[in-house]
C-alpha cells in the first residue's frame, strides 16, 4: 500500500492529484477499481479515464487535471512496470536449506539460500547466496549458479553449466542438452557430433518456461540481460547479445549471432551460422534465412484471411512464374505494336 | 470385454448382426482381428469392410446387413470414442497418499487420493477428492486442486493456481509461469513487468504435455472443456473460451480472446490482444493478426511443393509489386490503343 | 590425448604432418589452438588453414603439404565426429544404483546400472544393464529401458512403453502422453478419445530436450536411430523411419507416416495421416499438407525481408486473383486485334 505521493516518487511520474490517495494493488484497465492503479496507454484508453473507478491512472504527456489522480509519466509502460514492483514486489526472505538437499562432493552453497525440498546438486558445483532453487531442480556437476538467481521447479541444468547473478529460470527449462549434430556415415547411419562445450548465462537474464538451450563443440552464450519468452530453442554454439528480448516457440539454429537489444517475435526460425545485426526487429513468425543488418526491420508470414480466398490466391502463387511468362510476352507484343504504329505514322 | 448387444447400448448405436458375439479391444481399421471393434469412417473404409476380420464394425448410415457385425450411429466417430471407453476405460481405484508426501501448513486434502511418491505441495493448498498426483508434480502455494483430477508426473504448478474437476494436465506442462513483459528503460534494459494474477483452468480441460500457460496482471483462463494438444503457449491474460480445442505447438499472445467451440490447429500464432469468436476454425500455421469474427474459417500458410518451382514461386512474390505496375501499364496502352482504334474508326 | 598417428587411424584419415605431434582438444576452426584438432570444412575455411594455430586439421582431398599437419578424409564432417569422440568420448562407468529409488513390484534392474538419486519407477518394468537415469526421471508401469540407454534429468515416460538400447533421452521429453483425440458429443462438449496404444523407440535413437511423443489407438514408432531435437511433437500413431533426423520445434499430426533417412528440418508440420517417402528432404518451416514421395525435395516458407517491402507483396498476393483475370483480358485483346491486324493485312 502506497500514497500516491510516494508512488510518484518511486515511479518517477508527476502527481496531478490527491498527494494522500492509497493504492494497494496495480490492475489493467478494465479491472481498476478503487484503490487500484492502472495505465492508460493510447487514445482510446485515454477518452476512457473518466469511466475508470481507479483511484490514480498512469499516462503519458501532456498533463490534464482530472476527476481522479494521474501520473504522468514520458514512458508510460515503464512507469506502470515501477508501480507493479513498488505494489507487488516481495522483498526476498530466506527461506532455509531442505534437509533432503543432495548435494555431490565438494560444491559449496552460499548464505541466505532458499532450497526447497528435492533439489539434486551435482559434484564441484558452487551456489552463489540468496538462490531460490524451487522443488525439481536438478544440477549438474561443475555448474555455477550466481547470486540471487531463481529458479523454479524442474529445471534441469546439465554439468558444467554457468547462471549468472538475478538471473531467472522458469519451470520445465532444459539448460546444458547435447546440440543437434549428426553426420552420416558409410552405412547411412547419423553418427553423434559430442559437444563437449559449455552454456553460459549471464547476469540479469531471464529464460522462460520449457526453453531449451543447448551446448555446443565451443559455448552457448545469453549475454546480460537477455530476456526468453517460453518454449524457446536456442542451439548450440548460439550467442544472443545483451538486453535482447525473444517471444515464444522461436529457435535458433546453432551457430546463430543475434545482437544486442534485438526484438525478436514469435515462432522465427534462423537458419544456421547467420547473424542478425544489434537493434533489428523480426517479425513473428519469419524465417531469417540470411543474416539481417543491424538496426533492420524484417518479416515475412501469411496473415490470416479467409480460408476460401486464401486457397485462390495460393493457386495464383503457385502459377506466378507462368504469369510472369505471359506478361513479358504482352509487353512484346505492346511494343512490337507501339514500333509498328511508329513505322506505319 | 462386452457383448455387442450392450456395447451398442453404451455407445448409441444400432446392431446389425449377433448381439451375443463378444469384443475386447478398439482397434483401428488396419490392425482390427477377430474379437476387436473398430471404425469404418468415410467410403474408402466402407468399401474395404468385407475383407476386415474384425468381429464388429461401426459405421455411418445407411444400415446394410454384412458378413460381419455392424453398429450403424449417426455420429460414427463419437461412437467409436465411446466404444474405446466402453472397453478399455478403467475405474478410478484410490492409491493412497505415498508417505513421502511433503505438502506445507495448512494444506488441506481430499479422500480417496492416489498421490504417488516424490510429490511435493506448498502451503495453504486444497487438493480435493479422488485426485491423482504422478512423481515429480510440484504444486506450489494457495492453488486449489478440484475433485477427480490428474496431473501426471514432473508438471509444475505456481502459487495461487486454480485447476478445476475432471481436469487432465500431462508430463511437463508449466502451469502460472510469469507472463513475457519486458519494457526497456532509459538505459535500454529491460524491466520486468511483475504479474501478479493468477491462472484459474476450469472443469474437463485437458492439457497437453510439455505445455505453458502463463500467469499476467490479470488472470489466464480456460474455461470449462478446453483441450489443449502438446507444446503450446498460452500468454498471459488470455482467456480460452468453453469447449475450443487447440492443436499442438501453437502459442497465443498476450491478452487473446478465443471463443467457445473454436478449433484452432496446429502451429498457429496470435497476435496480442486480439479475439478470435465463437465457433472460428484457424487452420495449422496461420498467423492470426487481426480479430477474427464468430463462426469464421481463417487460413493462411505456404503450402509444401517442389523445392525448385517453390524457389521460382517466390523470385515472382518479391516483385509482385512490379509485375502489377507493368500489367497496369499494359492496361493504360491497351485502353489507349482502343480509343485510337475508337478515333480511327 | 592422442598422437595424430593413432588419431588418423581412429577417424581413418591420412596424415600429412608429424605423427607424433598430439593434440588433446578437439574444436571449432576460430577457436582452435595448439594443441587442438579442428576442421576446415569448405574453400573459404581451406584458404585460412596457414593462419589456424591448430595442431592439425581435418580437409577434404586433394592432399597437399602445410606448415600445420592436416588429416585428409574423404568426409571430413564425420572425420571430425569421430576425432571429437577419440578426444572427448568417456568410457561408460557405473555409478550404482541410489539407495533412494522408488522401484515397483516386480520390476527387474540390470546390471552395471547408474541410477541417480530421486528416480522413479513403476511396476512390471525392465530396466537393462548399464542404464543412465538421471535425478527426476519417472518411468511408469510395464516399460522396457534397453541396455546402454542414457535418460536425462525430469524426463516422463507412461505407463507401457518401451526404449531400446544405446537410447538417449534429454531432459524433460514426454514419452507417452495421451494422443489429441476428441470428438464432440451432442451437446458439444468434447469427448476423450482413449489411447490404449504404446510408445515403442527402437535402439540407437536421440531424444532431444522437451520432446513430445505421444501414444495413440495403435502404437507410436520411432524405428532404430531415429534422431529428433529438441521441442519435437510427435503426434499418436505416428512411424519415423530408420535414419531420419528431425530439427528443433517439427511437430508431426497423428498417423504422419515419415520414410528412412529422411531430413525433416525445423518448424515443419504435417497434416495428419500423411506419408512422406524415404529418403525425402523436407526444408524448415514447410506445412506438408500432402504426402511427399521418396527421395523428394519440398519446401515452401515466406522468407525474411524488409517489412516494408513484404507488406508490398502480401498487398498484392491477395489480389492475385484479380491480377491474374486482368492479365487474362488483356491476352483477350491482343489476340482480338492481331486477328484484326491479321484480317486487315
Amino acid at each position: 500500500m502506497q500514497t500516491l505521493n510516494r508512488l510518484a516518487q518511486a515511479i518517477k511520474a508527476e502527481l496531478i492529484g490527491d498527494p494522500q490517495a492509497v493504492v494497494s494493488r496495480a490492475c489493467p484497465f478494465d479491472a481498476a477499481g478503487e484503490g487500484d492503479v492502472t495505465l492508460a496507454l493510447g487514445a482510446a484508453y485515454r477518452l476512457r479515464i473518466k469511466e475508470s473507478p481507479a483511484t490514480a491512472i498512469i499516462v503519458a504527456p501532456p498533463a490534464e487535471e482530472w476527476f481522479r489522480s494521474v501520473l504522468v509519466a514520458e514512458n508510460p509502460r515503464l512507469a506502470f512496470a515501477r508501480a507493479i514492483h513498488a505494489l507487488h514486489g516481495r522483498q526476498y526472505e530466506s527461506r532455509g536449506v531442505s534437509p533432503d538437499l543432495i548435494a555431490g562432493e565438494r560444491t559449496a552453497l552460499g548464505s541466505d539460500l532458499s532450497i526447497l525440498p528435492r533439489v539434486t546438486i551435482g559434484r564441484d558445483s558452487i551456489i552463489g547466496d540468496r538462490v531460490t532453487l524451487h522443488p525439481g531442480v536438478v544440477i549438474g556437476d561443475r555448474c555455477r549458479i550466481g547470486d540471487d538467481t531463481t529458479i523454479f521447479s524442474n529445471v534441469s541444468i546439465y554439468d558444467d553449466c554457468e547462471i549468472g547473478s538475478r538471473v531467472i529460470v522458469h519451470s520445465g527449462s532444459v539448460i546444458g542438452s547435447d546440440g543437434f549434430g549428426f553426420v552420416a556415415d558409410e552405412m547411412g547411419h547419423q553418427v553423434k557430433m559430442l559437444q563437449p562445450g559449455r552454456v553460459r548465462i549471464e547476469d540479469d537474464c531471464e529464460i522462460g518456461a520449457n526453453c531449451t538451450i543447448d551446448r555446443g563443440l565451443g559455448d552457448t552464450v545469453l549475454r546480460r540481460g537477455v530476456k526468453l519468452d517460453n518454449l524457446i530453442q536456442v542451439g548450440h554454439n548460439t550467442e544472443i547479445g545483451e538486453d535482447t528480448v525473444v517471444a515464444a516457440l522461436t529457435g535458433f539454429s546453432g551457430g546463430t549471432r543475434v545482437g544486442r537489444r534485438c526484438v525478436i517475435a514469435a515462432q522465427v526460425g534462423t537458419k544456421e551460422h547467420i547473424t542478425i545485426g544489434d537493434g533489428a526487429t523480426v517479425t513473428a513468425k519469419t524465417a531469417v534465412i540470411k543474416s539481417v543488418r543491424a538496426g533492420a526491420v524484417v518479416g515475412g508470414m501469411m496473415p490470416a484471411q479467409d480460408l476460401s480466398a486464401w486457397r485462390k490466391s495460393q493457386v495464383y502463387y503457385f502459377k506466378l512464374p507462368e504469369l510472369a511468362a505471359r506478361l513479358r510476352r504482352l509487353e512484346r507484343i505492346a511494343k512490337n505494336s507501339a514500333r509498328g504504329a511508329d513505322n506505319a505514322g
